[in-house]
């Protein structure tokens, strides 16, 4: 509940004469919208709202900002970094019944759609136009979601974030005003980067309801493959020297050897228990070809063994496989929680950062298996830990703190893809200095009631 | 001169103290910090600072920030809105003795450097490295400059603008306070995008003192040619099909019949005085020439005849040409001023308008060849108008606006790449209603004296 209990109720009262019973109070739908998919503790809100258009989330800010109630937007609940927490209670509006994908520009490969709608609906639906939207993440979640959050995924050294798929957005702002940033064109010099601020702002500037996306073509050919290595310096000098090379990379991804033993058990399948390279090569049929070849040999001077795709359904299961790389990874302590690392690093400084975290892992003893985007620099160490076992969560919490503090004074980032929420708001501090004042007036400029998403990235 | 003599006074007296010499007050210096290349009024500062680093900077804006005086950042004058002019006197910081390079990333492709390096000094020096920065545009221009419009050329198909270039910022605010943005790391979710804020602000938010720089490798090879069109309805067709294919496009640059008759006799050359198209294809030698057949195959089935470059001097002459255009463009009509236009829609519904806005332009009798980035759905009309003669800027302006509004209701946008400046304020209430409110809000809380480029984008 909020700090004036009489205030919320009246919120909570206008709320219901409004939209009646798609205003939910019951105590299992607020649990549900009161966490995501985190070790964070949950934080349910008063009420959950089921929107179904923008004039929707507009009335109900209204309603809201009169009377200071906070506000949350929820999707697929799929964050890991507590973003979904309504940590002041307050509303929390479900995006999901936002599900129309609203235009299709085949010619001009662009798509708008609502926030509600998941990747995998829009990419199903776009799949007789050759098009697809290139962000590949390994959970269902909705355009709204990965957008606040900066989304990436296994696609970006291809591909970019969703800041670079996103060409424009409607947004409610907390008084409810819905303003349209961006547009349809490739570029626009037209003052600020409105656009940019909402990307990654995890909801606490606005609320994303509408997004228009830049496609891109099915590419005439992909070929992928697993290459084994005897170590993680190995595999990562193979990756800087095939983005030096300019190869048509879709994915490369890294998982070490625990993690390829976590997903051996999980899956029932025998790839060798080493540090490993996932690659997906895509573009004109010659042209992967030639790159695969190129890779084979990059690999090989470095020790790999290989194991190609043969078939359509090889390609599928590779990367089915590694999309089961953060479940794999769990089952290896089941009914322990996990916190997953997210630093992203130039790439050159991946091996030396890596291995300084894993003696330290070692040394205290915790299962962590690691996978990640190595094309990008970023990548997860899913620390596992029993809530209940004394200084465990302090254990992986301490290590993740010295995983940040590396990354930081390597020019690197905290979080590369799962953004801040609650668990990376420590950090703020230390990877942005005075910058992040800066942050915090922009946001007490564009919400003075701190009313959407409060506590989140940081402070005020 | 400011609002305050006295305070202006006292700011330049404190300024001439702390920097003796580098403070020049001389008419010709400062006439020359008036105005950039532009058909704008120049409008003089009423002193030139020379920084030579970050700090420097700093101090310079401590200074007037506590005097109220106005601060316009100079590079090399080559923005064409009026971003320049000093509309309110103060002082100009003159970049250009921050020229300095200063850090390469051979592995990880990046680069460090300060605002006032050229994007040719830049990539003079990174020739032996083998990478280089992909932002051609026609001009010599500061990477500040570059990054303060947004700035994007003839790449921005394959490598995208200024915004997609720059890791990290060093920005000076209105106070003299010095943040750093971003990073090394190709990506981050760490709260909101300031890198992306302070991109295409020109220097209404903050001084851009250092930029960290994202580089590419130089393609193994490229081929280009010229593609000579009997309409530009067939030339833009062949651009939607060739992006479509997903061709290696590193350029594909539109020139309408008028704008070849200005290069030819610019340049002393006879090439076909028809809607051209320049085609750069870049990759690896085997994508290159496959891709090239296939685009060959395309522009002939639109009626095209290829002349295609046999040797690198061949390759070098045509994108010489190509940067010639906007010079050769202003020779039509010696003595006059123009007006160059700076619409991006998407790629689809160029033809539409381009068809519209020339049919306007005969009609009024106004000489405008064409040029532009048509992959990005971007191009120029050097509207050229006698400033003496009565009513020719005000039809010129006419025109653009017509043309603006167009855009506006295509979804594209009134400025690709040039920016908004003094130039294109008057449409910034259209193209983002409410939301430049917004933009206006968040310049107050970053700048609330208002004494950074003042008057440049909009009016607050």
């Amino acid at each position: 509940m909020n700090d004036t209990a009489s205030d919320s109720r009246a919120a909570l009262d206008a709320l219901r004469a409004r939209f009646g019973a798609r205003i939910e109070t019951g105590a299992a739908v607020r649990d549900h919208h009161g966490g995501g998919d985190s070790w964070h503790p949950a934080a349910p809100p008063d009420a959950v709202f089921y929107a179904e258009t923008t004039a929707d989330v507009s009335e109900a800010l209204a309603i809201c900002h009169a009377h200071d109630l906070p506000v949350v937007a929820f999707g697929h609940g799929s964050s890991i970094e507590g973003q979904t927490q309504a940590l002041r209670g307050g509303l929390s509006i479900d995006m999901t019944r936002m599900d129309q994908i609203l235009r299709i520009g085949a010619e001009d490969m662009d798509a708008t759609v609502q926030a509600g709608v998941t990747r995998q609906a829009l990419n199903e639906h776009l799949r007789d136009t050759g098009l697809f939207l290139p962000i590949d993440v390994g959970t269902h979640a909705t355009m709204g979601g990965l957008a606040s959050t900066r989304a990436s995924g296994t696609m970006t050294v291809r591909h970019g974030t969703m800041r670079d798929r996103i060409l424009g957005l409607t947004v409610v702002l907390a008084d409810g005003e819905v303003i349209r940033t961006g547009g349809r064109a490739r570029k626009s010099s037209a003052g600020y980067d409105l656009t940019g601020l909402f990307v990654g702002a995890e909801g606490t500037l606005g609320i994303i309801t509408e997004l228009t996306l830049r496609l891109t073509g099915i590419p005439d050919a992909a070929r992928a493959g697993m290459f084994s290595f005897d170590s993680i310096a190995a595999a990562t000098a193979t990756v800087v020297e095939a983005l030096q090379c300019g190869l048509c990379l879709n994915r490369i991804e890294l998982l070490d050897a625990l993690q390829m033993q976590a997903i051996n058990s999980y899956n029932g399948t025998d790839h060798p228990e080493t540090a490993t390279l996932m690659i997906d090569l895509a573009g004109a049929e010659a042209q992967v070809d030639g790159d695969l070849d190129i890779l084979h040999d990059l690999a090989r001077d470095h020790g790999a063994r290989a194991r190609l795709c043969a078939t359509p359904e090889d390609y599928a299961a590779l990367w089915a496989l590694r999309h089961s790389a953060l479940y794999a990874a769990r089952s290896l302590r089941p009914g322990c929680l996990s916190l997953s690392t997210d630093v992203c690093v130039p790439v050159s400084e991946l091996p030396g950062i890596i291995a300084a975290i894993q003696a330290e892992i070692d040394a205290e003893g915790v299962i962590a298996p690691l996978h990640g985007h190595v094309g990008d620099g970023n990548f997860h160490l899913v620390m596992l830990f029993d809530p209940e076992a004394p200084g465990e969560q302090d254990k992986v919490r301490r290590l993740n703190a010295r995983l940040v503090q590396m990354a930081l004074d390597h020019g690197g980032t905290a979080t590369g893809e799962h953004g801040v929420g609650l668990g990376k708001k420590i950090f703020m501090q230390a990877q942005h200095g005075p910058a992040l004042d800066l942050m915090k007036r922009i946001k007490r400029a564009v919400d003075p009631k701190d009313i959407l998403n409060p506590g989140k990235i940081f402070d005020l």
